[in-house]
């Protein structure tokens, strides 16, 4: 694995994790609570993860197979869960969760 | 898996941070640090990853399994090189982190 | 500061951290949730901040005083939040911020 | 603070937290460890405390004016240190602690 290739991935795990928020804060806000419990609770498991994934990756971490084994599945079930709805945020953030998966399972790999 | 279990794994988790914490503050003021140099890369893995997955399982993550697993490696790996130094911080880094492995790895499965 | 008040700090904001963790999955749960997005958020915040804190304390970062404000800011801001509503994780959320909050203040001067 | 200006402080504190980190696992490399236990030290709490800032201030953290000066405080911290080096390292390390002990200052007042 390159350098840049791990670049890439720290860099779509931010992207994620900004995605992620950005739904999480907006989420908070809409007036139909009840059916983004899952949407919110995912959207924070998602962005922490990816925050993680992102500084140890950076930190050169030995395992980097792990963790970003870790982040696509993670990256994978906001991403399943926030496709559900029409949202704008939710939207942006499965497309962001959908990209993120895909280098942490190349990196994985 | 009951609450006791998760949460006798919460607190492996936190002992084995504090230890890997201890051991990267005392080696770092050691002589000799050039033989130190893997114990305190991994101490620092260890104590980050620790923490992390002290943070997750408390809030109830569904990646217990796969966090767990990350961090039992995390603790064998660290274990195993404290493991080779004769140093008092070491040792007692080793055993805390030995403890956490089979813990987490039992919380795993 | 002694060790002993050092260790009991860390212990403090790991309680919290975990009663706040206990208060964001069960509000998450509960049936009328728009009154609790503060909560919620909150929850989140603190948990995050107290769990950053501890880990900081432990590998006896030198900027204990500052992250020790920043914490008790966090625990009185989810204490008030909590301290509003009668469900019972609240409750014990808001004991267990107010607790942390005067030991990380008494820490931080 | 507009929209703009928090995400250019956000990546300001991932570029710091890259800095940090690519200088933290080279100097474990050194050859004369000795001199750099500080550097290392250092080097760790910046990275994780500008990654900690990224995602809290990525959450829409309310509490984002303590935690840019407790960035700023550490950012200023590692400069200083890795100003006193000369590898080329500790020098890009520095220059990145620099403008984000700037950028953060700005953003907490």
């Amino acid at each position: 694995m390159t350098s840049n290739s791990m670049q890439e991935c720290i860099d779509a795990c931010l992207e994620c994790m900004n995605a992620c928020n950005r739904c999480y804060v907006a989420s908070l806000k809409e007036y139909d609570l009840a059916m983004l419990r899952d949407c919110i609770r995912l959207d924070r498991e998602c962005a922490e993860i990816c925050s993680f994934a992102a500084e140890a990756l950076s930190r050169g971490t030995q395992f980097a197979a792990e963790i970003c084994e870790l982040c696509a599945k993670a990256c994978e079930a906001c991403a399943e869960e926030c496709g559900k709805h029409e949202h704008e945020h939710c939207k942006q953030c499965a497309e962001a969760c959908r990209r993120c998966a895909d280098i942490c399972r190349h990196m994985a790999a």
